[in-house]
């Protein structure tokens, strides 16, 4: 099946897709017309299409999230392409697709990277430590296997947040051992929990974002994985004010630096240093090459990436 | 006993006043001599002083927070009175001299505001928000008897952060009247938990903040205030998701307003506007208060304030 | 009659509102036809709506700021609701409305607010403060019937203005007791001069401003409102330069506290200070509020507010 | 006479200088003797000095804006040269130096300098906006003999502000003859009035600015000359809202560009525009010029200049 | 023939135009019909136009930086004009018009700038100094008859680049006229230099930016002219680093000022400070000068200007 | 022999020290007398130190950047250790010490560093890039030996620079291993090339700079960078405008990655945008490990760093 990425104008394309969104609308015409306003979608990108003429059976039949077969053609409209749909129909079993094959996704099997989070959180010796990163995986284990990192800075893609974390732990492991001043088992803490509260602040269905929670907008991740570790610290049985939770709390609440990125205080210890510079060494590299994966071939630049400015990233071929 | 404030160059003054600093210093002459650098105080201000020649005894005679009587002469050194102390002794039991009469206070008993703050915290209706407020003044009952508000902003003395509670909690009650739409429980709660947790934050003794805490610089008492909360749910049988607690902490978390002011979240509820703007209000207008109280009569400027942007204000004489 | 805040889609509406805005437009069609594109309001919100096959007597029939009778049918046009018009008419003087039932206004009469401006006026005790406020108001006292707060922020609405200055005041009063080293003559004067040539500033009709006047864009109304004390100074055979002329432009030139929102001056008196803080606390307070009215009953969300960063209000319902 | 520039470490100096600052110190030996802390200063330049052991007369003798005729030793305190004096007397008639002889002036003289504004003022050929000027110039004329433009940044000696208005007019002349749609009237008219009230918010003597009067800082020089401009216009029975008070205000009131700067309002009229270029060109370059002057000749580099942003200046050789 | 700037809603227009864009839409009626979405120019201005029902012919016929002769009609869309056209054909050569009639070129004829820049350049009577510039003119001469000096900020029109220069120039000589420590030579080559590599940094054709090049994006106009001074110094067999040459790129990476504005050094030289100001007054001045000139006669008021912060210029009658 | 770094008041110390700073003063006693004020250093850090009653022998004795041995008394002067010397003698060849003992060094040898460095230089596979990195080398070879990274922010020591590139090679690799979309060759490139101008921008001895040269303030390290790579390219008889020259130039010029860091473009290519946060992660960390190495063991908190925004480091104990 042709990748949406590869679509050339004048292209006559047959092929299974996912339905993005799907709004009935009319024209301005006298009598105006039903038509349905689309955005297919499948692992490469998306495309805008329309099927003028929408039949009454139509308007019930098609919905977002939904996989069908379509045939169309590719137009420009104002120098973007989009797709006119001359046949369409819904996806049966039989067609064998899931809608997983649809969208865009971590390179790796969520199962494996929730697993890999599991067992580095086993792995740190401190048993305060541990069974507060224990409690708050609890929290969201079934939710990490398919949430993405953000709305759309970065790794914003089915499982993507659980890959964001093992991508951190590579690299944390690999400073911790080149600065062997840095505490281990805070370095995988920290980076387990910065974003652990991620799935409370938005809601997302197949990796996308479609709001922040009411939680999430009035309390934020950072504050809301600060009310977790003060949870499994009573949970355990611990004082909520010893030094151990006061150094795991510093490590979230500091994670994005400055106030102005939402840290109400800023890195004071060596490992809410190396986590925050981790955290954005890996999610500014991720967001360059899921640009440069996700932009045509054909295209020397990639468009601007909010992550950096504002940027957009030259391919160089040779 | 003359006030501080009104001392000019040339006076002659004998009277008790309080050592706020005392360190034994030498003089760079050959041989050195030990001298006493002090800072001495009273309600209305301090002054530094110098005993030149300090004996052996003198330098363990002398100590910070300490009352004294001394007879000295007033100096300008670069364009800044001074003491030259002539003789000088610690005041006895007999003087009848207290502490507290020497330290800047608020001008209502300590007794009273926390008294106030209580029987507020008492009538608020909602049970939840009224045991959660309660838990959180008993977390620091005792040093709302003498805790000022900040280092050095606003409300920089004893009692200072009691007072500045009950006065907002005065406008708070008039703003709740004018606008019904207000939820006049969370307007009382948010002014009583926004900065309960500041004696977590600082070291005071006296009405003066020496120090931030580890915790302080760590946590903040935003988020340590949120803590409590979190605490307080957990204590009370009350779920820690529960909207009533989304709210409270919300109320906490963004009174400071902006990132950069060390809120994570901005305020996004009627209360939480409402609280941040009666904060401000009732913090500029009492450091505004209190520089003009403490500049001497002969000045029409104060000096700049830092919390109005470094502006000094003038006083009109009409 | 239904109020357009409350339409839902596949209403069928009938009832008299204002017309707002009344655009001819074509379709792009063969051959292209007449169109009306219409924003329909009442005080409690506004719509836009299509008036499909305008013929050439309606061009000249429906203009902007009439009332109409009109029957359609409410639909979803990108997610908005917007309204087909299948009949409409001009509304006659027998139906019986007046345009001001179709525009938001403060909640108090005009004549009323404009009344506690005039008496507050008269009841300041010194004479020159007084007179001077007094020839301010003559300036603009028939536009403060109707003229709104501003374009967009706060008080946008009929009668704004003067609603703002009363709420003020009564804000002024409270503070002004609560804090007796304030000069109340002067907090009243500042409140009432501080946007007194807003009129000046802006064009406004039915208390929606169109936009800004050649003087209110080159010299503004804060420079203005300068410019009226100079004059009424010299009217009332003042020195221009005496002090209690500066103290009174100074409360107009820092209302705005800092250079980048418009004030040359910061404040730097104790009046000017409250007064600033005094502004602010109710310019928010009302724009929450009144964007909580005018959100449907259905949304838990406001839509976000420039006055407050561009922040949604949540609506608890508790 | 040597020049306080040149001086070197280890010179033995004889001369005349005037007293900048004087001040009574006492030692911190036991006991304290009296000694005289100068600042001395002539055209080129300014250093401190000491006069070790002074007597109960020299006490009641030296004071500053005199001129004294010291012998001393040019020394190096903390990397800055420094004078010890020896021998000290106050400069009497027959020596024949007069004041203004040791005070930094602009290069032209003062009368010339106020001639040329007052020729231009004559030659504008509106006679509204000319009566204007004039009427503002009459206010200041006699202080435009002396005033520097401004506490440091620029043009900060003897006649300095009205240095800077003629450079301006040159500069101004060109611009508009080389673009001959700009108002040449509004060009002169701005470029006299921009500063015009400079010397009333400031008090300065000798071209020395020793602090800001108490309408500088409540109104500020941009404000008071707006306020002229009204009492001119009435003075002159204009009305004070007619376009051309407006465009004349508005110069004035957009000069420095920027709200952060102290403009209530941006340029918006082409002479407005030029003229904030023009007195920016002109008060940058003369910094830099000034700064060259008055660097020793053994220095590659400037002092850092506040006004370029802190930059120092390089001096090339060749 | 009409001036686009001069078209008013409903006259019906006859004339050649400026083909500057032609997409090819299709209606959303059914079966979708084909039209022709124009820009059509000329040097006064430019107007959106529609040519309904085109055929397949038209498709083939019409395309950018075309010359036409059309009769069409002047609606307003939007509020702004828009053109029907009833009859379009390519202009032909008998028709007597060139492609530059109808785009906006500075007001000297491009070979008298250029001619003005080099001979200005050949009086540079350092040899060093004009060997290097001589060497970077060669670079772009030829484009510097016809490039823009940029994308929409001031001067984005033909040899708008070598205008720019030239104004500079003027003003350059003047200054340099009124403050003899300027070197003359530095600030001849600093104006010729300093937006020298401009048509290396951006694509242009007909005095229109299309957009930036590779090399504009990843090294920009500022660090490119540096890289031509080195490869100038080592052509003419100069020490790269030999002072001049850091004097000469001292003054081109300065030029911008600060670092948020592109440049990675902030002026330190006399001659650097200069060639800011004077760079930026002509770049301010022109673009005022070219919103007046085309906006409409009707118009007081400019569009916003992005070069002085967004502002709409006033345009004073009398 | 104690180290600086554990000295505590009262302590009686003989050693061997580094003399820092050596500066002749004069006591302001009469009649005055000489005395040096001394700055004491070894590699663990440094502490003011006074003789009092220095000979003129002294006098000619003791200079910076010499070794001596002292006997002396640690004291408290405004709550900072300082040593009052009782002894001093020269260091003799026979003491056995050598400068580098005293200062503070990069953790490995320079030799091995440079090594290194240039061993990764030959293995860049490309061959114009690594011969344009080794050119590049040629140029500071000898001062990569002892050049510190910074004057104070970061790597501030004997070979800091080295150190600080053979760090970030080390990491670098680690993340092109990571993300082989990454180009391995421009990682190194980008790395060994980005700082390699600092030893143009400043000048140091055994580690410390002592000030900025003539072309590190009017050029900068970054531009200077940029103009070797052109000398290399024209040398090695490459086109300067040649792709793979931009790149380079792109890596360096882009690597403080805002225009308010120095950087004239911002990063816009994979390895440009790795290379600024490799650099970032490094530098910062490296601050944090060596601020808790220089801090006494006594204290809880290192002093503010001004790379990580002025904040202080907790050390945990546990």
């Amino acid at each position: 099946m042709t990748l949406i990425k590869t679509f050339a104008e004048g292209d006559e394309v047959v092929g299974f897709y996912l339905v993005k969104k799907a709004e009935m609308k009319q024209t301005n015409t006298t009598p105006p017309k039903d038509y349905f306003d689309f955005v297919l979608a499948d692992s490469s990108g998306e495309i805008p299409a329309k099927l003028w003429d929408a039949s009454a059976v139509d308007k019930e039949t098609y919905f977002p999230m939904m996989l069908v077969k379509v045939r169309g053609l590719v137009q420009m409209y104002r120098d973007k392409p989009q797709m006119r749909i001359n046949r369409i129909r819904k996806s049966t079993e039989e067609d064998g697709y899931a809608l997983t094959d649809f969208i865009r996704s971590a390179p790796i099997q969520p199962a494996d990277l929730v697993n890999m989070i599991k067992q580095t959180a086993a792995g740190i010796q401190d048993s305060e430590y541990r069974s507060i990163v224990e409690f708050c995986i609890r929290k969201v284990e079934d939710r990490l296997m398919h949430y993405p990192a953000a709305k759309g800075m970065h790794h914003a893609y089915f499982a993507g947040l659980a890959y964001h974390i093992c991508r951190m732990l590579e690299l944390g492991e690999f400073v911790a051992k080149q600065r062997p001043f840095l505490n281990r088992d805070l370095i995988k803490a920290g980076i387990i929990l910065h974003d652990i509260a991620k799935p409370e602040e938005m809601n997302a269905e197949y990796g996308i974002v479609t709001d922040y929670s009411m939680k999430g907008k009035l309390i934020g991740h950072i504050s809301l994985a600060a009310n977790w570790i003060i949870e499994a610290a009573i949970a355990l049985g611990l004082d909520p004010s010893h030094e151990k939770i006061v150094i795991l709390q510093h490590l979230v609440l500091s994670h994005h630096n400055l106030g102005e990125w939402g840290s109400p205080v800023q890195p004071q210890t060596p490992e809410a240093v190396a986590l925050h510079y981790i955290d954005t060494l890996d999610a500014k590299l991720q967001a360059v090459e899921d640009a440069i994966d996700s932009t045509p071939d054909s295209e020397d630049w990639t468009p601007p990436l909010r992550i950096i400015e504002n940027k957009p990233i030259y391919r160089m071929r040779t």
